[in-house]
């Protein structure tokens, strides 16, 4: 970890502490205590509901896929461009629980604190917080929440309350409030965006109180969504003098009762909160269902939901938990399972939704999904929870029509071009070169695509839906390019933005060409498996796709011929053809409060004709397919890269600290590992506030898998190639590879891999063929 | 001219008719008769007043350089965009002039009309409208209307209207109206603009009828400008029952005068029309400078400013015009004097003012200056009209400051960085690919001054002014690129667009880095000049600029080791370092419909991509600069990209006629010329109605000068290449150089030059020198 910077919170291996209360630190703290379940989404806001201005807070609700529209205005608008951008929607708020004892109205800024904690149990999938809690009357009581977002049902957050009075007997009152006049503070968490959503953007549709439930209904003013929620109350521990009562307004219901508490015994509440929306349901079933769904949990009670939370949590752990002993490895263990936690917590699962680069825990990048969930999420699923990979790669699948017609307008006859940034599959990108041109987005899907049917062997979804992703995003790369007679008849590639940003519209970006050649080589392998295998799903996607042998024959000489920039005299790979050209970059005339991201105080055209680069780009390319480059090629572009690298993107030093274990910079691979696993736990960029960096923190499961442990699946092949970091005794860590499940320990000179699950698994270390053919063998390796 | 295309006018010598009046091509008739003087700008609407549609008409008034701003959106805002636009305004409109015939108002839309003609008078600078019109009740009278924009009097427009009773005597009454009520027809003249102006603009500070006089004053909403503006009417022939009457309202004005008219016998009302605005003198003066302007235009009577309107227009043909014998020849010659009357009309005069791309004809391009003036209309004048070329030179003197600004802002320490586009010397582009990032904006306006001070000798300028704009826009081009090693150590300059919009954003525009080089050759002669021939005024510049010794060796260095594209296999230019190798353009893809300016139907990235050039790019630079290149060259550079170029812009297919004349290529440059020269008069491109293609207008100019006489002046030399259409008996025009007026015949076999003014010239035609000793002296040489 980075050295200079103190941990926020308390080091500690399963759980992240807060130990006060600090108005100061609330905006940070609210992403770092949200909770999700890649559904619903909440932030670590209070039940009592402090008045926190825009600057210091974000009561948050986030459904994932739910997003109101905007009409964008442009200074001249070009072709193609997004007329109406796509915006997470914040939800109406039900955590909301104010407590009174007697007259007294509990709040953390009056009266006095005792044993406070809030705390995240990650091995558990719970939020707690407890305090003892003395009046300004001195009125004395133990306070205890607790919250969790259910990974059993999705539409489920749960909250439990209970308040035991130490000092006194009487009355306590729970307030239960729905509050729906919420609105998107677009101004501070995307404050680049002119275009909102700004104010309140659901319509009420209705709002009731009966029983013990509220009720909301409401649609979005431009993008004719419904939202609906509802939550439910039941007390115990205590007499109640009535039953609940209602006051309703038009914008919001407040559930109010009172109970009769005696000293020293507990009165608990626990809240069901349900959200759906007319994207899974038609809207005249979402308060049916919404009701039957609140029955059902309060069935299960907050115990019963805690306990499948906890169970569903053991079995994600089991599989995808690092574990490191050593030097700082408290520290870095700590950093890893809240990456791992909040990646967890923020895919889709349900086939229809993405992963939005900051989850559901705030309202940064407008909730929009982009490359990251493919590059930097999806391997670390792919290798622990296939199963919410393959749901990922359903939701592209599902807007594959749409990147059809968005290729259509690009120009492209054929073939479909994936949005660079989106909710609902359609580019909600306004700003072109960076990004529709950042068509690697193509060959990003298809990579993780291909990495997962090499990995768990899902022949099944080859056929169903891998094949025709494959084919769609390879015509794209037929078309864009041409064979330039001035490049020896090479296919290039012009006029893309690769994954570095402050290189725009460039031609031959590296990494573009690179990946592009690879998705038509993996799009001719899946036509020629299918021509082997099943004749039937070709003959059906030939006739779907209007799909030819011509096209196939283009797609050989296209990968037999892709040009890539090299410089001679350095021997490497440039980032594109003009990067060489470029003026050199002269750090020192840049102030250093602007050393973050260059385009908050820079012209575009500043940025782009120096040669610097913002973040892994050439190097990410060599990393995903470094079978095809030779270490000492590896290491002379690393040695490159590294000097003109800036890192000013959250996607970078993991990916540099990949390679570098990669070509044996073992010291420097540590250095990056350490500067991103705890890069959002301890605030880094200063804008956690926003939302998690769900790519970083997914990319250091990857720094020590991919990096550290060499772990690779290439050309059908499970590699590793083992390495310690001197500061560490030993790491650990489990993978899924087809039917097994493998444990691998790395300790002092020696690595060893397990085979927990399944029969038999092949693998191969520095080109060695292994093979462990029985449940529970091992093979150690000397490293 | 193109054969294919029916004159729409007939074909006359000086003149301009319209024959009848037909709503459906009033808007384009509009642009035609629009009268200027630089200053004031007025389309060719009637005095009665139709009631136009957004689609048929726009009346428009304007002021050069008086502009509305509205705030600019966008998606997403790059720093240094423009926050504010710049859009020449439309000003109150004083031509309304409504005639009643005892109970009847004359319209051309009842009753009968004989004899019509409006004609626009070239040699005159005055437009006349005659015709008899019966009225439904019968009343016949011969109706004339005479307007001008006086060339003597900046701020004045004179109206002279005359009504003859044929067949009764009767009360005649004039209605004269200020209209306030004005707006912008943006979505009409400019569709892809977001931000307006929509609506009025001008708030009403105060509107005043007296004696015979209107007097109206506003100010700008957002830009604060003042603008205002009187009428004074006098009416003769007749007597009159009372004075002028007055009906004011807060946003119009009307005077009214009823005559008793006799059969036979002519009333007459004269109107004067005054402009100005607080960018001249302060607010608190506009009123009285008003009407002391309207007394002294008063006195000197419309036929007075008639006579001066045509002395000035005699003076400019005396020099500007080109006269033609042959084939085709009337139709060529009307279309040239069109073009070179409507470049007269458009130049700002005061050095407070440039020239619009559509002059003051119109509200296309929201009024805004752009290269076009430099390295098209300039040019021009400083062989015709040499203080027109120095005033428009001052300009952008003047807007050096501003210039600075925007350098610093791309992040540039030393220099000034000219606008792509602006009224008031601050950048207005919204669109920087196709704006800011064109660069040679610096390279073009040092150009034009160079010309100017070879062309004219003027030295005094150059210490001045010239040498203060040469030094700092030099200073940019010495900042932007950088001596790359894998180019040789060669000066490459990458990120910027050329002159050709459809490829954008690249590395080593050819044009970009010539003209970057001469920029700074002549920054460096001026140095070299001072320090040889006024050192005090390079000490004064020195001090000002903080300029060293130091940046003038760097600018040597960069002169020496300037980087340009080449393709080796076909021995050509290429526009920049990717052009070759993009994807090559098949036009078959294409609909016809869509053949025109690309970016209304595809995207920008398509554009991009595609091998295929917008217009005339490296071939301009290899105009302008054809002293350095072999015939040979030019020509294998012509060729390949006649191939490429779709000539999508207006500024084009002129410059490709020069260069095929350049290299023999006859024909071509015919045929080139012929679609240039009526280009606007025959409505090529149907968008005539938002304003006339100055640049085009003036490059048929070029085209004949430069072209057919091969004209040149460089590195100090005044040259021809003299050729003759081999439609054309003959041609002939003038040529100012330092003192002197040469004209020039070139006749089959033959080309003639006199010296009609001054005492000696020296000029060469294919190297051999020529000079003529004496007033009256004349060379004939055979061609």
């Amino acid at each position: 970890m980075n050295m200079e910077i103190k941990p926020i919170y308390p080091v500690e291996p399963w759980t992240i502490t807060e130990t006060s209360f600090d108005r100061k630190y609330n905006y940070r703290n609210e992403t770092t205590f949200s909770l999700s379940n890649g559904y619903i989404g909440t932030r670590g806001t209070f039940e009592e509901a402090y008045d926190f201005d825009i600057d210091t807070g974000l009561e948050g609700n986030f459904v994932n896929g739910f997003y109101e529209s905007e009409q964008i205005r442009y200074g001249e608008a070009n072709f193609g461009s997004p007329l109406f951008s796509q915006s997470l929607l914040n939800l109406p708020n039900m955590k909301e629980t104010r407590v009174l004892l007697e007259d007294e109205w509990f709040t953390m800024e009056e009266g006095t604190i005792e044993d406070y904690s809030r705390t995240l149990h990650m091995k558990d999938g719970v939020l707690k917080r407890s305090l003892v809690w003395t009046s300004p009357r001195g009125r004395k009581a133990e306070i205890r929440f607790q919250r969790l977002v259910s990974f059993e049902m999705k539409n489920i957050m749960a909250i439990r309350v209970q308040v035991t009075p130490l000092n006194f007997s009487g009355k306590i009152q729970f307030r239960s409030r729905l509050q729906a006049d919420v609105e998107n503070h677009t101004r501070k968490t995307n404050p680049i965006v002119d275009y909102g959503p700004f104010g309140r953007r659901l319509e009420p549709l209705r709002l009731e109180g009966e029983g013990y439930r509220l009720y909301y209904e409401g649609i979005t003013k431009n993008s004719r969504l419904t939202a609906a929620c509802g939550c439910s109350h039941r007390v115990s521990g205590s007499e109640c003098e009535t039953g609940w009562e209602f006051c309703i307004g038009e914008l919001e219901g407040t559930a109010v009762l009172t109970a009769e508490a005696k000293e020293g015994s507990a009165v608990v509440l626990e809240k069901m909160l349900c959200y759906s929306t007319d994207l899974d349901l038609p809207a005249e079933d979402l308060r049916g269902f919404i009701l039957d769904t609140l029955k059902e949990a309060e069935q299960k009670t907050f115990g019963g939901l805690e306990k499948s939370q906890k169970a569903y949590m053991g079995r994600f752990w089991n599989t995808a938990d690092i574990r490191i002993q050593g030097k700082d490895s408290q520290a870095l263990q700590q950093g890893l399972r809240f990456n791992l936690f909040h990646i967890l917590q923020s895919a889709g699962r349900d086939g229809r939704t993405g992963m939005g680069a900051k989850g559901l825990s705030g309202e940064g990048y407008e909730g929009h999904y982009f490359w990251d969930t493919e590059m930097y999420v999806l391997p670390v699923f792919v290798y622990t929870e296939p199963e919410t990979a393959r749901r990922l790669l359903d939701y592209r699948y599902g807007t594959l029509e749409q990147a059809r017609e968005r290729a259509r307008i690009l120009g492209h006859e054929k073939g479909a071009l994936f949005p660079w940034r989106t909710i609902n599959g359609e580019e909600a990108s306004t700003y072109y070169p960076l990004g529709t041109a950042q068509y690697h987005i193509n060959a990003d899907i298809a990579y993780a695509l291909s990495l997962y049917l090499q990995v768990t062997g899902d022949v099944d979804y080859l056929k169903e839906k891998g094949a025709e992703i494959l084919i769609e995003t390879a015509r794209v790369w037929a078309d864009v390019g041409s064979f330039a007679e001035c490049k020896g008849g090479r296919y290039c590639i012009c006029s893309v933005t690769g994954p570095d940003e402050y290189n725009v519209l460039v031609d031959n970006n590296f990494y573009t060409n690179l990946m592009a050649r690879e998705n038509l080589r993996d799009a001719k392998g899946a036509v020629e498996y299918l021509a082997r295998h099943d004749r039937e799903v070709l003959a059906r996607l030939k006739e779907k796709l209007d799909f030819s042998e011509e096209e196939w024959k283009l797609w050989q000489r296209i990968i037999d011929h892709m040009y890539f920039p090299y410089d001679e005299a350095r021997q490497v790979y440039p980032l594109d053809d003009g990067f060489m050209m470029r003026r050199p970059w002269d750090e020192s005339r840049i102030p250093e409060e602007k050393r973050a991201w260059l385009y908050e105080n820079y012209h575009p055209l500043f940025i782009m004709r120096h040669r610097m680069s913002k973040q892994a780009d050439a190097i990410l390319g060599m990393y995903l397919h470094s079978h095809l480059f030779t270490k000492e090629e590896i290491r002379r572009n690393y040695d490159f890269y590294q000097e003109v690298t800036l890192h000013h993107s959250s996607l970078s030093t993991c990916i540099f600290g990949i390679v570098a274990s990669d070509i044996g910079y073992d010291d420097e691979a540590y250095r990056y590992f350490s500067q991103s696993a705890r890069m959002d736990l301890d605030d880094y960029h200063h804008n956690f506030y926003a939302g998690i960096h769900g790519a970083n923190m997914a990319g250091t499961w990857q720094a020590v898998v991919n990096g550290f442990a060499g772990l690779r699946c290439q050309e059908t092949r499970l590699k590793f190639s083992p390495s310690l970091p001197s500061e560490w005794e030993s790491y650990s860590f489990k993978l899924r590879y087809k039917r097994a499940l493998l444990r691998i320990g790395v300790s002092r000179g020696q690595a060893e891999f397990t085979l927990e699950e399944g029969e038999k698994i092949t693998f191969y270390i520095g080109g060695k063929e292994i093979c462990i053919q029985e449940n529970g063998g091992r093979h150690v390796e000397k490293i």
